[in-house]
This record gives C-alpha cells, sequence and structure tokens, in this order.
C-alpha cells in the first residue's frame, strides 16, 4: 500500500542525486538533510557546468535565498536542462515579496521552467499567485497565516492556484497545506520552536525533491511525506533537548531524527488528513 | 530602570529585522543567533535588491569576512540607503589589516556611511584607527590584548578614537571594550575556548545589530549588553559541556544559551563596569 | 621518534594559519576543525587580495567544491603565489569527473601550480591520474571502492601515478592510502556513518593543510597523521552517540574529538600500516 512512509523508504532504496542551486546561509544543513534521508547532494552554481551537473542527478532544487545575476542565469540555464530530461524540479521563492528582484526572479524561473513543485510559507507562496503577500523578510506575515479558522478558505484558494500553475504547492507553517489542485493534505506536525531556526524550510526543500525524484509517480504524496517526515522530525528532536540547549541542538537534533526515521516511524507519526 | 538585561529585552519583544552582508564562513551561525536573540535575520547580498531589503529591515550588519568586488558595491549602496532611513548600522571589519584590500574596503565604507558601531578586534580596530595594527589573520595579534595591565591605555585610546569617529567601538578579546568616545563599558564575560570556535565574533555583530535597532535611545549600552550576552552564553555553554564534547559543540551551545536567556539572567550574569 | 601524533603535536605547537578557498557548502565546518587542530583559518577569494592573504599564511589550501569562474582566477593566482614562498598547498578537487568544468579546472591547477597533495576520493584522483573515474557527483563510484581484495593494485596505481606527478596523493573512503610514490600508508581507521555527513572530506582537506605547514620535513607522514586523526574523530564522535543522535550530531562530535585529540592519542588510536 502507498503510504508516506513507503515514500521515504523509496528515497533510502534509490539514494537519488539531487542537484542543489541554493542559498550559502543554509546549505550545509540542506546538504545534511538530504543525506540524512537516503539521497545525495551535489551544489553547483556556475553556468558552465549546471546542465552538466545536474544531467547526472535525478531532480533539481532551486533555492533563491541568496541569489544574485550570475546565480539567477545558473538556475535559468539548469532549469530548462533539467525539464528537458523529465527530472522533477522544485522551487522555493525565499523572500518572495520582500524585493522586486525576488519576486520577479521567482516569476521569471516559473516562466521559463515547469516546476513540479513551489515550497514555501503562505506570504510568499501568495507573492507568486496574486502579488499581494506581505512578507516580512524571509518570514510569512501573520496575517498570511493558515489557522483552524481560515483552513478552509486556505485549502480552497492554493486549490485553485495549483490548477491554474499545473504544480503542486506546498506551503509549511504551523498547518502544513500540500495540494496539486484536486487533493490537498493538511498535515499537523512540527512544533512552534522550529520558527526560531534558520532553515527548515530549505531543508525541506532540499529533501522534498529527493522524495520527488524516488517517487516520480506519486509526487503528490511524496511532497507530503516530506513536509510530514520534517514537521515529526521537528517533534522528534524537541522531545530529546536538554533544560540547557535550544535553537542550534534543536537544528542538529532535526536533521539527526530525518537520518533515524524510517518508512514505520513515519506512518506512525504523521499527522495528515486529505481535504 | 535601564539595565542591560531590558535591551534584551526590547530585542524580543519588538522582534526586529536584520539585513545582513555577511561572509559565507559564520553566516548560519549569525542567522542562528540572530533568530536566538528574537530578532529576524535577512541575507541580501545583490546590488540589485539590497536597498530595497534594507528598507524594509530595522538595521544593517556589514562584515567584510569573505568579501569580493561584487559585494563590496552592494554594502556600499545598503549603507547609504540605510543611513538615509535613519536605521542603525553596523561595521565588522573582519581581518582589516590582513590584506590592503581589507584594510581599503573597511575605511572606504566609514567614509561613506556613518556607522552607528563598528565591533571587532583589537588589531582590526587599531588598524583602522592609526593604520598599525598588526592583525594575524582574522584573529587579534597578541601584541594587542587587551589585559588588566594594559586597560587604562586601552580605554583611553579607544575613547578618544570613539569621539573623533562619532561612533561607538566594540573591541572584544579577553576583556571586552565598548565605547561612544564618552564612557566605556569593561565587560568580563566569556571564555577562553570562544577563541577555537569560528564566528563568535560575526555572530556578536549580527546580535549587536538587533539590539541597537531595539534599544535606538540607548546604543551604547544596548551594543554592550549584547557583548555580556555573547559572553555569558559562553560561559553558560562551556559549563553543560561533556568530557567529549568540544569547539563544534560548544558553539551551538553558545547559540542555545542566547535562545534561552532573559533579561534578568542577563542582569545576573554580567561582568560589567563602565570606565 | 617522529610518529603520526608528533605531527598534530607540531600543529599545537606552531598553530599556523592555513589560507583555504574553498566551497560554501562546508566551509564552516572546515573553519572550525583547524582551529580544532590548533591552527587558524582565514577563508578569502576575491583576487584582489588572495595574493596578500596567502603570503601571511603558511600554507594553502584549495578546494573546487562550489567553484565559479571569479573564484577560479583567485585560487589560480593563490596558488602560483604560494608556490613562488614554498607554502604546502594541497588541492581537494571535489567532483572531479561529474563535469567537464571540475576536470578541466582540477587539470589546469595541476598544471599551473606544483600540489604538496592532492586529496579526494578514488573517483575523483582516478579521473585526474587516467580521465576514467566513474564519479557519482561528490561521491566515489561503488566501483572505485578500495577494499582489502584490491588494496594491493589499488596501492600499486597511486604508488605509480604519485610519483610520476611528483605529489601526495591522498586518498579517502573505507580504506585510505596516503603515498609520495615511495611509501603507501593504509589506514583502517574512521566509520561508515561519516559517509552520511557533508564534508569530511572538505574538513580533512583543509586539516591536512595545516599539518602539511606544520611538519615541512616530513610531508607524508604529516599527511597520514592528518587522515587518522580524521578518521580516529569519527571513531570517537560515534562511539558518544545517543540513540537519538544521527549524522548532524555525529558532525558536530567529530570535530569535537580532533579539538580534545592530543598526539598521545593519535598514536593510540591510529590503525595503520605502510606497503
Amino acid at each position: 500500500m502507498s503510504t508516506l512512509g513507503t515514500c521515504l523508504d523509496a528515497v533510502r532504496a534509490q539514494a537519488p542525486l539531487v542537484h542543489c542551486i541554493t542559498n550559502y546561509v543554509t546549505v550545509n544543513d540542506v546538504a545534511n538533510v538530504i543525506l540524512a534521508c537516503g539521497a545525495s547532494p551535489i551544489m553547483s552554481d556556475d553556468v558552465g557546468e549546471v546542465e552538466e551537473i545536474t544531467s547526472i542527478c535525478g531532480g533539481l532544487c532551486i533555492n533563491i535565498g541568496t541569489m544574485n545575476a550570475r546565480t539567477v542565469e545558473s538556475m535559468k540555464a539548469a532549469g530548462v536542462k533539467a525539464e528537458s530530461l523529465g527530472h522533477p524540479i522544485l522551487l522555493d521563492p525565499v523572500g518572495a515579496g520582500a524585493s522586486s528582484l525576488r519576486t520577479n526572479t521567482a516569476l521569471d524561473l516559473m516562466d521559463g521552467v515547469r516546476f513540479d513543485a513551489i515550497r514555501g510559507n503562505m506570504s510568499e507562496i501568495k507573492t507568486l499567485i496574486v502579488g499581494s503577500g506581505t512578507t516580512k523578510g524571509v518570514d510569512a506575515d501573520a496575517a498570511d497565516a493558515v489557522t483552524e479558522e481560515t483552513l478552509d478558505s486556505a485549502v480552497h484558494f492554493l486549490k485553485e492556484a495549483a490548477g491554474k500553475m499545473h504544480t503542486i504547492l506546498a506551503v509549511t507553517g504551523a498547518i502544513d497545506l500540500v495540494t496539486d489542485g484536486t487533493d490537498c493534505y493538511v498535515i499537523r506536525n512540527g512544533c512552534p520552536e522550529m520558527g526560531r531556526i534558520t532553515g527548515t524550510g530549505c531543508q525541506l526543500s532540499g529533501m522534498m525533491t529527493a522524495f520527488l525524484v524516488a517517487n516520480k509517480e506519486r509526487k503528490l504524496q511524496a511532497a507530503a511525506a516530506a513536509v510530514a517526515a520534517m514537521g515529526l522530525a521537528g517533534e522528534t528532536g524537541r522531545a530529546h533537548l536538554a533544560s540547557y540547549e535550544g535553537n542550534a541542538t534543536l537544528r542538529n537534533r532535526i536533521i539527526d531524527a530525518v537520518s533515524l526515521m524510517d518508512g514505520n516511524a513515519l506512518d506512525a507519526g504523521a499527522k495528515m488528513e486529505i481535504m
């Protein structure tokens, strides 16, 4: 039976190689979490090699967190090549809405490349859909938060957008939503302390790309599995914190928890419903 | 009553957004310590967006640790914009004295931007003041160390320089000195093991910027509070090390300690006098 | 008596400054492990300063993990300068074989600079020697693994290549080989879990450069000592993992173990023979 857990097991079984063009803030954690889930990362952003690098990989993760004029060209070239090869491609539009350059870069990339999934917080995703997210830097604005009260309308909004955009939208926050326009996974794993760590979103994007590569025939479920795995790892990591351990140790313990998780544990711990 | 601790509480209450143009060596730790103290970081260094990014933030931290020709232009543009908006701006002249390019870049930035604070080790700061620091790479030269014997003359020297430069100078080492030209905080927190970790200085610069933003009416005290908080976190972090834990774990525990610190703890732990 | 341990003690006694032009994925860990072994790192990659920076250092570590057109020029300039000063220079050809650009960059660097040591996995090193390594991204291909069965032929192959190339070749994997063409150290420290952490190879390259600088009169032994120290640190780090700790914590504990290791411990723990 196809479960979230079997999506993780498929990553461990296939050990896909994931090409990341990602920001220098969280790149080390992205690499370690990709290794933790059973895949292998390669970071490469020079336009002279990104097409060749992405060709030997199974998928591509583009994260615009510290993009610059040079690396944006590499993102485009890699994206076009990966698409031509049928590789799963993910966009993490970090800070879309925080500057015109970020918003426009994300929209340009979406014009030129067909993304299998776009993962961000609600402010970033709203910016891409309707141009009106009120991003607070790289964090979601409180006004955009998905709560139990706004859940129905948020699901409706994202389903419609995902359908029009022909992509999976994965919006993470206190409640995570993952939809392909038809079904929407509603995931309630995770803990508030994850908001005090840089890079859990970037890590999830890297890991989700690995999940997509290893589960091409069930991409929506794979994306949801990655979201649930990250949230569950946050819960597990927090459970083992000593009184004197805070956000930096939690950062490590989350990656640790991913490295120790198997499909059964993910299925047992995932708090998920489909709307 | 205004204490160092109330400066920390103000950061947690206001959660300012801090724009960092910083080096790629320690950037993840800088982001995590800014989150740990209650603020939010955004790293951005492309000249096409830095003015817009800094405009949505409360303050700017410029760190030249791995600067290059491209990012120096971004530092200048962001600095000019942030100054025009009245945002607190901090310079961390990493490695000034280690190369002409670093020294000249720091001096150029100081010519074009009014910094509220400059934080470095004594060799870096001496280089900026008198052109004669004997930097050993990115570490202070032993000959420049502030000791109990050289304390009086170091305080005098820094007060005079800070007065002329119209900035706060924060010099960290075994004894930390923070002065605006009139008063000088002498802080004796910290532990020698912090010298075996990369990035405690960079982290302090990021955190200090957050403190300045949240305490604009008392910037000297805010800068001193950040210094004491970092030193106290070093002491707390070291106290919990197991026998098999060394510099990498201490690195994490320092950020952990910041994330768990409140104003009362800072006031109780700060070892500070004013000269 | 000259032992591997005395090579580590020499690093702690001399505290050499090491110039690193290295990738942004693992740079923080490289800096912390260089500090852990008793040396000091400085990362600098702008062509306007690399010659001056490398001049104040004792050695140079070039790692092409996230090289780009700009930094490759800096690598060449720094390499030529460091060679002219007689500084030990190390090349880590990360991902050679994964793209033509990486392979050609590594070969170009080897044409222009005399490296004292080249450290990589077997796929990378084979690519440089015979152009036929089957690199899997930045990891070695299983077909290239050195095993007890292939040990004799691998030693023979590397000895011949090192002799022709007039350099030390350090090939790391389940069994590590370090040869200057005459002798070959065969080192069996380490643990499989190290393969699930990004950057242990990059860290070793940084640390090995420090060992070469502090032991110029016995470079082969110094390179072997660094390899054994990294492997032993992996064993020590794994021994202290709690049941809920995985690859991210192991990453930290390895650096911790280096920071706590002295020459006696290295001699006691090294599993080494010379072929």
